[in-house]
């Protein structure tokens, strides 16, 4: 086994083996870029030294000292040369996902004290004593654990007057440099002045961070596998700091915000590494390097657009000038927006860079998800209190919050929290993860807040500037607003504004891309997409959304309106089937008028009606309300009252059920009550001849719940059929209509092959069919064990969220199967939640569901979840997105 | 085609086409036996007449008249022949199956006015009247529907205070023949003169009989199909009523009620056909017919001999005595009560009659189910108020109803009540068979009444002469005692004793033979039997009736014991886990005596403990009981309890669910709390070692319950296991003992191979998988719409009692073929209801199932079931009981 490749030796499909960074800098190497000269030790070594440390950096380290006399060959500088411009490297953690700033990185590896002189002769005094200076902070925090050093500095710097580092002169840094010193000898510690040391004790240091909290934490998030480890990249120094000539930096190929197709980044004359990303200094835009150092911008453009062509994806870069010399440290697939994702993806097409699948394929349902949160209302009166940068669109609502571990815990307990910080770290990442949103006072659009949160899709607003943060007495204040620790704000990460209090929101606009995209999408998918809807408001969204009809159409909401339940009720309390019908007839017109409107919304699409579905007693008030009627009633002297909720309190007392989930509903009330089904039926028949009178297509799918026997099907369809064709010969009019039944208790799956007799679709309730097979009450599990069981590693996953393949999956599986036995061109739906989840519609594809049906609100998800499981499943290869 | 067989042309096995008593008289004939001769018209003529009834006469009645041109050469009579002794004929049903008297009989066809002369030349003149007599009044109620002859009866023996038909002379007989065809003519009707008209025409009404509503409801009650029809047995007519050495009778082989083999039965000296069964005339016991006509006895006896050894078991015989000469007329297998069918079968075995197999199948599982019905205290103090026939054993108790009607009525709403009737008849099917029991005033051991309540296993007194009933006025009397409708009585068919109220009832003596079939069964039985008990009372009663072991040991019940209760709910109260602990230390040492003391009942078979299953708030008193308490508390200033009932209204509240079904309970507490199943299987072990350290054997099976998922029983049972090894540890004991779980939730069934890999035994909670799978919460679905659905023909039957083999057998079968892919010899329970259902035991059979458990009382019937479902599903082929 190789436990070292230098750069050369690489490429990118080895990330897994030399960890992103290594697998880029080995493929830029390869691309003939200008990168730095370096070598990579394999995750490999880093999984044998966690499992022995001592054993395996004693075999490791005659192979490093190997490598580093290569390396000083290649650069022509040496360790510990005191004669010419000495070797100094850098010492990089790289994990096969990226894990920005999780990891340790140690710089300046390889200066000692006797070198500084050298270095000074070669470069500047200045430089040599910040660059040791540097090293002292860098490897005394990470290597040794000293942490109290940069309190050090920042206290030198504020009792010296000095803001900036680059204010510091050699007389500073001298003193620094004996503060850090003496500081050392508190601890016990020292900075070994050997090189080889100094290396060593790096990359044991980058090891064991793969193992640190914050990076624990960060993998529990992403889902990166423990095991995998980090590599460490040991790579020449360059140096940004060196003069004014020099500078450091970030770029991304295309701007990670909009997408849009322009060098998006910004740099940092005279500083190093992680200034910019830290966030310390505000750094300037990338655009201002075009005019300030016209040929190396130029160069970085053309090196951009090339590695863009390369890799097929904007790209983050990061970058050295060395005394006006262009150096590239790392590129990988940038993080960025939904919006942009969406914007990239498809300029990407249109450019023809990926094709199609690849386009479907790049963008992740979750950022689509995103793209449907709603948004600040843009006529909203109230001004903002403070704008700062939009790093990360979407609005976020919720209590200010200035401490990290306080926001996680108040949001793992379902509080709406927003992290107010100076800036964020690494170790910001639990609280992060847990807010609704972020608002820092320091930063740029590349700095950690920035950036983590777009990855996560959170909205960020960073760098405003104005608000004055403190930490100790927990507020903040812009200008005379003072805005106190569990206070609610509101933030646009869209246009950087600060509001108090709670801002009115409004759904999304989406962008033409957005829809070109999932027309695009439809067009590959071999699985439809209705929505679920049961008005014409939700079914005009639901077209908007490019729903292709509605899925399942609840009729008992409409019961429930205002002046129409006690007409409801009326039925209900009905003693004879005469009276019911009196109630019934009322209820006609009424339900006529809103399939009327639905199907119109519709334009020809089906539109599955499901027949009255819940308990009767759903629809009565409690009785304890009923009681303080009568009382009420009694009082006043009014008889009938009394005598009407009487009969309602005997009524409700009759319909009460140990288990309502398991009792008097769905086809149960249908059978024992016909009228009441055919009622509805006429009612739909009615509202789709009217329609067709008018010219429109107009297709009724009529949908019986909770089957279990053949017999129930049996008798309802043909009563019900019978309906159907009397009000169509009345009315001397001829439709398209079919009946189908919902799949939603265990037996209807086992039984499929009978039920299917007669009908023309099956639609899958997986909400009851997972309460039925799993044996719990959505309403009581959810509250009393699953929380316990999804912690503890019983569930691994809420069944209620994501489809239980192993036991729900294979009942529907079987019912799929003797279904279409009988009938082979059996049409298959799923009308749960679980429609608008990926992973459920994945499997769904699998098993050959011919649609899905989920709120309008979630049908672009599932769009685009359509689409990407039939390239999933397809035979053609389609390249997939590198993890990001 | 044949449509017309003659008795020598058939046998024994075409019952389904000549009807079980032409099948029967065919048998008999050839087997040399005196029957008159005669011929059958068979069922599938019934059913083209049924289709088309002119058609079907036109083509059968020259066949008809060629048969009796036949039957004229065999016997030497002729139809009309007024020179010598001529032709009379008897026209019957006979349906493949049983239907005692439900269809019709026409006695005497062919006896015309002109022919009574003739008639009396050969015989007397009495004979020839009275037989003319006969004629008219069943042919002019059967076939003309005449139904005033019998008033007409009545009125003229009562006018000339004739009490019985033989005291009639001819002079009476001449004015009632006169008083008929008055009758007749009143109804605009004749008898035909013309004996083939006369046959023509009762033949038909015979094949319209087969639809009369009293044989349809019969057919009902014993699921006799529709489409069968019934056979047309013409035979020369032989007369028990043409002098004093003339009779006509019934005879058993065995005693129907004991089963003692002793020729048993009634006869009428010089009377016809109907007579013994209608009951009008108490007959004489068969035993007086030894010494008064000893020749014909013994040709009697040795006929029965004759016939059971032929058959195979127990004959019911009818007779008739012509002049001294002995005609048999029909055979057919008995109708016997539970205890005689048991004594039957065993005594046949020991005979060698049949063998093991043949006498576990004849016994039905109905029966034993019957034997095991409580029975009336021998020791019980009150003295009956009249005796009468102990026609068919068992107690009953209930109201006084003298209407067949309103007994039906009552029956069906879930009352209890007996019928109390001068005699009964067919038309009393309905009315019979949904009360407890009958008492009749008048009728022998074989009369109606006798013989349909032993056929459906209710308890009969009959006879009971002492009782006069007042129909008009809705009472009966004996002596002083006067009982009116409605008043409660209890009836003894074991003894024959009617009671006025309530009588105390203890469990049934079982007899030896009871026991010996059941340990035959035992040993041909592939399928084992356990029982369901929860305390040390009913371990024992589930030992002495065979249980080998206990298949579920439910532990809640323990808990609900008064001084248990609150220690229960300080435990489910408890804050914090030591709380929880406090309380469990407290159960520990109660449950371990519990289980100590099954374990010594069970002597070493394996006893399966379910660890707590239903969800904590059924150990909690009611809200509103609570609230009582708290007040109560308050008024009286006790504060403690105020707070302790407020700590438990708190908890209450929180442990409230919608669906308690499936809510937080089964093994989903023991998980979220593990320190309950810890206690429990302490105790368990703790008894076990306790037992085994008295040198007993004690074999303890730990089941889980409402597994669903792998992780659970996973976790579970490592924890436990853990337990029990630590408690055989501390006493440094090694025991036999096995972990398993319940089946209950259908995703268990899916997942059966997974959860297969943790356990070594699966047990069926049927009652939960049903409800599951069907999505029927028992309480609410057959409060509110399984009577609809069963009653509609929606469901077949209820699958809370029979099994669904179609739904939820098809995922027991999938749990067992997938647990047995891991672990071949997983052990498979059933401890569900259905465990003690013939039909379930059945079905679990032929899946694989190794032992159902069931209640105690159930045990002796699964253990016969089990041992039936064994033989029907082996190769053996063996010869099944006819019906009966």
């Amino acid at each position: 086994m190789k436990w070292i490749y230098f750069f050369d030796e690489g490429n990118a499909n080895m990330r897994l083996l030399l960890g992103g960074k290594g697998a880029n800098l080995a493929e830029m190497t390869n691309l003939g870029l200008p990168v730095p000269p370096g070598f990579t030790i394999t995750t490999e070594v880093c999984k044998l030294y966690l499992s022995d440390p001592s054993g395996t950096m004693e075999k490791l380290m005659p192979q490093v000292k190997n490598s580093i006399a290569e390396l000083e060959k290649r650069i022509g500088r040496k360790f510990n040369d005191d004669t010419n411009m000495p070797l100094l490297v850098s010492v990089r953690s790289g994990a096969p996902a990226s894990m920005p700033g999780m990891m340790d990185t140690i710089l300046n590896v390889g200066l000692t004290k006797k070198l500084i002189p050298t270095l000074s002769k070669f470069t500047n005094l200045r430089f040599a004593m910040d660059s040791y200076r540097r090293l002292l902070q860098m490897f005394g925090k990470t290597v040794l654990s000293i942490q109290t050093l940069e309190e050090i500095f920042d206290e030198y710097k504020k009792h010296n007057n000095k803001k900036l580092d680059i204010e510091l002169d050699t007389s500073d840094l001298e003193k620094i440099i004996e503060l850090f010193e003496k500081e050392y000898e508190n601890h016990g510690k020292f900075l070994p002045q050997d090189p080889i040391e100094q290396l060593k004790m790096s990359i044991e240091t980058v090891f064991n961070s793969w193992n640190n909290e914050r990076a624990k934490e960060y993998r529990r998030i992403y889902n990166i596998p423990e095991d995998w480890g980090t590599a460490v990249n040991v790579q020449a120094m360059v140096f940004g700091n060196m003069n004014d000539k020099s500078a450091t930096g970030v770029a991304f190929t295309r701007n990670p915000s909009t997408g849009e197709k322009v060098l998006y980044g910004e740099y940092l004359v005279n500083a190093q590494g992680e200034d910019v990303v830290a966030g310390i200094r505000t750094p300037q835009s990338i655009i201002e390097m075009r005019d300030k150092w016209p040929e190396t911008f130029e160069q970085l453009l053309k090196i951009s657009e090339k590695l863009e062509r390369h890799y097929k994806d904007m790209q983050d870069m990061e970058f050295t000038v060395e005394d006006g010399k262009l150096y590239m440290l790392q590129t990988r697939n940038g993080k960025r927006t939904a919006q942009a994702s969406v914007k990239i993806a498809t300029d990407l097409y249109k450019e023809g860079i990926i094709n199609a699948e690849e386009m479907v394929m790049r963008v992740s349902t979750e950022e689509i998800e995103k793209l449907l949160h709603p948004q600040v209302d843009p006529n909203y009166k109230v001004k903002p209190i403070v704008k700062g940068l939009n790093a990360s669109p979407g609005a976020a609502i919720g209590k200010v919050i200035f401490d990290s571990k306080l926001a996680a815990e108040l949001g793992e307990k379902g509080e709406k929290v927003i992290l107010v910080r100076p800036e964020t770290n690494p170790d910001d990442i639990a609280g992060l993860a847990r807010s609704q949103g972020v608002l820092t006072a320091r930063g740029g659009m590349t700095s950690h807040a920035a950036v983590v949160a777009r990855g996560m899709g959170k909205p960020a607003v960073v760098g405003a500037e104005e608000i004055n943060i403190n930490l100790k007495e927990k507020y903040f204040s812009v200008k005379e607003t003072i805005v106190r620790e569990m206070d609610i704000i509101s933030i646009d990460g869209s246009t950087g504004a600060v509001y108090v209090g709670e801002v009115k929101l409004i759904p999304p606009t989406l962008s033409k891309e957005f829809f070109e995209l999932l027309d695009t999408a439809d067009k590959i998918s071999q699985i439809g997409v209705k929505a679920n809807a049961d008005t014409p408001e939700d079914a005009k969204k639901a077209f908007e959304y490019g729903a292709k009809g509605i899925g399942l159409c609840r009729t008992e909401h409409m019961f429930m309106a205002e002046e129409r339940l006690p007409i409801m009720q009326e039925m209900i309390i009905a003693n004879t089937k005469e009276e019911r019908q009196i109630a019934l007839d009322k209820l006609l017109p009424m339900q006529r008028e809103d399939f009327y409107q639905i199907f119109k919304e519709m334009k020809g699409y089906p539109v599955v009606i499901r027949l009255l579905d819940p308990p009767l007693h759903e629809f009565l008030p409690k009785e304890e309300i009923i009681n303080k009627k009568i009382e009420e009633a009694k009082k006043q002297d009014r008889k009938e009252e009394v005598e009407k909720y009487q009969k309602m309190l005997e009524k409700a007392e009759s319909l009460k059920e140990a288990n309502p989930m398991l009792g008097f509903r769905g086809c149960r009330l249908g059978i024992v009550y016909p009228e009441i089904n055919e009622m509805q039926v006429r009612a739909i028949f009615e509202a789709a001849v009217k329609l067709h009178k008018e010219g429109q297509k107009v297709n009724p799918h009529i949908m019986v719940p909770l089957v279990g026997l053949q017999k129930e099907i049996e008798v309802v369809k043909e009563k019900l059929e019978e309906v159907a064709k009397k009000v169509l010969q009345e009315n001397n009019v001829n439709l398209e209509y079919k009946f189908g039944t919902m799949i939603e208790v265990p037996r209807a799956c086992l039984v499929a092959n009978k039920i299917a007799e007669y009908v023309e679709f099956f639609s899958f309730g997986t909400n009851d069919l997972t309460q039925m097979t799993f044996g719990y009450s959505r309403d009581d599990a959810e509250a009393k064990f699953i929380p316990y069981y999804l912690e503890n590693n019983i569930l691994t996953h809420n069944p209620f969220q994501n489809l239980d393949t192993e036991g729900v999956g294979q009942l529907m599986k079987t019912a799929i199967e003797r279904g279409r036995s009988v009938k082979n061109n059996l049409e298959v739906g799923i009308c749960g939640e679980h429609g608008g989840d990926p992973k459920s519609i994945e499997f769904a594809y699998t098993i050959g569901v011919d649609y899905v049906s989920c709120s309008p609100f979630r049908v672009p998800v599932a769009r685009l979840a359509a689409a990407q499981s039939t390239i999933k499943h397809s035979k053609k290869e389609v390249k997939l997105a590198e993890t990001r």
